[in-house]
């Protein structure tokens, strides 16, 4: 009987790995080193080496296996490549076949990009359950999205589907994203745009604020306590922020109408009070909604990876 | 042997049906007013009574239909409900289950919003052929979207997936939108945004401008002849609309990342010298796309709705 499932979460620094039951029980996980030299090249044949052996302390063979999910910091495109992953230094790499053949060619391995991976987690066992289409949206250093509709990912033509991140929503940003363009939803509304609107806002104002007491040391979190003790300035900055996740959040809900959003990701530890700010602006974005998708906290943290990818051969 | 399937385009003045082969062939087709009166109640009857005359005609039973699928101005929930459709003066109707009973009980029936529908229609044999992920944008009187990923309509939750044309995109627009916002796609690049903008840039400036000699005649037509034959003004008022556009379809891009794009509607009447322009906006906004989706145009016309309305049943 196939009762256990893996999944894998490729990280560019450590690669997160659990074994579940099919049921979505997490029956153990442990990390790898991610090795990047080489192109990457050891990466996979790392992670294959421990999970051997961790099945093999279970008596487990590949029969046991469902198969092998994976999730990778990159566009996968629709049949498995992956061309290139910056994170990882790989170019040109099909990761379920190398992965399936470094275990012995019986087991079935599966592939997606990590932030659609992480979205089928929380919609196993997280802040999703219970719903078949959610978008996932991850605030961290950056802002990651995924889209699941009608249970399935939507990881576009060209791997780049809930790459929400990305979507220009701010027109008077002065400075270039990562990815070329100006005034990304990313800029404005990761822990990172927080943090620099909080900056700008002190910048631009002699008012008092107990922000200016962190100097350097000042953090994103740091803005958002503040704001919840009523820091002005600190709400001033946050709203802005918020302002344009919300009108993010509400430029996917005309696009796919999802039945929730799920919030996860470093910026999400300010709970519901952050919830209850998006859902203002979201609003504010959403008048021809008569209902409108609800907006939750994420539940798995940063184990949401691990549960989408073993959920991933579950399908 | 079912060998034909209908697609009916139920619009808020006409309803039009066409008889198809399940190829995709068009045998025949023709219109039935929209009755409105009484809540729209007649409009289903109207059209089940015209229907079958014209299957009588042609000794057609409803063994020989594959089903019946019909397109409706507004949201559609995902279990076939329309709470309200405003064009038809409809509240609570469930057009599928009311049309099977009209025909008789044994024949499929179903629904879908018209704008999706419409989509499936130029996946089926019209601007997206040989592709199964496409986004649709009908640029007419309003902005129109509809989205199909992996051949299957996004409706989405609440009926409102692919309601594309009212994303914020402006922030500088002074107007109302009808869907209650500020800034839509529509306002910004529908037929009567376009012509918008050019008034707004001719009250701007005394320059010369041939779009001047239309004065009250002045039509969105008009303002792309004009670009196109090299009136500066005339092109300034487009690229700003086209900016619009292009940013609102690198949004959709970065949310779903289709194969394609398929422009229709009204506006798309000025052919290749639009889509160019377009692309270039698109691109502007899409700097980490290495391969984009393609923009095309959509070839089906006002007939979309009823070629994708009867695809719907052969899903």
């Amino acid at each position: 009987m196939s009762d256990y499932c893996v999944g894998i979460d490729i990280g560019g620094t450590t690669v997160k790995c659990g074994l579940f039951k099919v049921n979505g029980e997490l029956e153990e996980k442990w990390e790898v080193p991610t090795r990047k030299i080489d192109a990457g090249k050891f990466i996979l044949s790392d992670v294959a080496h421990e999970l051997k052996k961790h099945m093999e302390a279970r008596y487990l063979s590949n029969k046991d296996l469902r198969g092998i999910g994976m999730g990778v910091p990159g566009p996968v495109e629709p049949d498995g490549h992956v061309s290139v992953c910056v994170n990882l230094g790989w170019k040109d790499v099909w990761p379920a076949k190398e992965m399936e053949e470094l275990m012995g060619g019986d087991v079935v391995c599966k592939v997606g990009n990590d932030a659609n991976v992480a979205a089928l987690g929380e919609m196993w066992v997280g802040g999703g359950v219970g719903h078949n289409s959610i978008v996932a949206v991850t605030l961290g250093t950056g802002v990651g999205g995924g889209i699941i509709i009608d249970g399935k990912i939507v990881s576009g033509a060209h791997g780049l589907g809930g790459e929400i991140g990305h979507m220009h929503v701010r027109d008077d940003e002065p400075n270039f994203c990562n990815c070329g363009g100006k005034g990304c939803v990313e800029q404005a509304a990761s822990a990172t745009g927080i943090l620099n609107e909080a900056k700008r806002v002190l910048a631009s104002t002699d008012e008092p604020s107990a922000m200016r007491e962190y100097g350097d040391e000042l953090s994103c979190r740091l803005v958002c306590d503040c704001a919840k003790a009523g820091d002005k300035l600190a709400l001033r900055a946050l709203e802005t922020s918020l302002d344009y996740l919300g009108q993010g959040l509400a430029l996917v809900a005309h696009v796919v109408d999802p039945e929730v959003f799920v919030i996860g990701g470093g910026v999400s530890k300010a709970g519901t009070y952050l919830i209850n700010l998006i859902k203002v602006y979201f609003h504010k974005y959403t008048p021809m909604f008569k209902n409108r998708p609800d907006i939750v906290l994420a539940t798995l943290g940063n184990d949401a990876g691990i549960y989408g990818a073993a959920r991933l051969v579950l399908e």
